[in-house]
């Protein structure tokens, strides 16, 4: 039953028998899957977004992150958010992998893209976007997520996939 | 405004101005900041839990989370979080940092400690939780993530800050 629907997500109260046999009510967010694009202007530098996230009440440094719409696959709304939220057009996409936000309050499912060949076009924010682009060096990622400059999950766990598929 | 109150969070609908000017009407989701505990049963190997997650309807393997009590401090949390879900007491705790989880949602905020020195003692689960503990040798993370094996954001990004750590 939804008993909350807002602009971005929903609000889902479901009667569950979880696998040990017991029966619970349980809360859950619903929302869309998201897209993450990691762009590249070279090999060494990769572009940051710093957007004004209303639900911590703070700018955020992170990578552009937006939800899959309806009748669209991942690698369209990759394309769709790098382009509005960097205004680059990206040559070269590829897919990294994909993981859960919060399996325990949400159900999305964010997939990941690594965007090369970048041209630079038009930025094309939403409503309640406020977003400016930082080049970063990749060398430098670390000390940024070390400081608490970075401070995005998502963003650091996009990171640790591009690590690990180098 | 409180639109929706459930167990563990609850909706707010706020009317904001963004630093553009610009006033906008937001939903979000607010809820106690968490603690993630990754914790060591010898230098190489680490405990994950294998837990059933209702908002997606499938087992997840991930650290030890939970949320910080009223009244109650982080490293608290993260001790209490770790004797219910894995069992284990720890004599070494070390704090390593801490994230959003989806700033574009909700405020939670997460803390990471390492946990070493472990001591058994017994599980203590809450009502809706279903949890196995799985030890994972270290050297096969990467592995683990790259399969789709581990798939929570959370337990991603506090490895890639254990790994930046070390």
């Amino acid at each position: 039953m939804k008993v909350f629907k807002g602009k971005k997500f929903y609000v889902e109260v479901k009667n569950l028998k979880l696998p040990s046999g017991k029966k619970i009510r349980f809360d859950g967010i619903v929302a869309a899957n998201g897209v993450l694009i990691i762009p590249f202007v070279d090999k060494d530098t990769i572009i940051l977004i710093k957007e004004f996230k209303p639900p911590v009440g703070k700018w955020v440094y992170q990578f552009p992150v937006g939800g899959i719409g309806k009748n669209e696959v991942s690698l369209t709304a990759a394309r769709r958010e790098l382009e509005e939220e960097t205004g680059y057009l990206s040559e070269k996409m590829r897919y990294l992998g994909k993981f859960y936000v919060d399996p325990g309050y949400m159900n999305v499912m964010v997939h990941l893209f690594e965007a090369r060949g970048l041209t630079f076009k038009k930025q094309r924010l939403g409503g309640y976007e406020v977003i400016r682009t930082v080049k970063v060096k990749l060398k430098n990622v670390k000390k940024l997520i070390e400081r608490g400059t970075i401070k995005d999950g998502r963003t650091i766990a996009a990171l640790f996939f591009l690590y690990i598929k180098r």
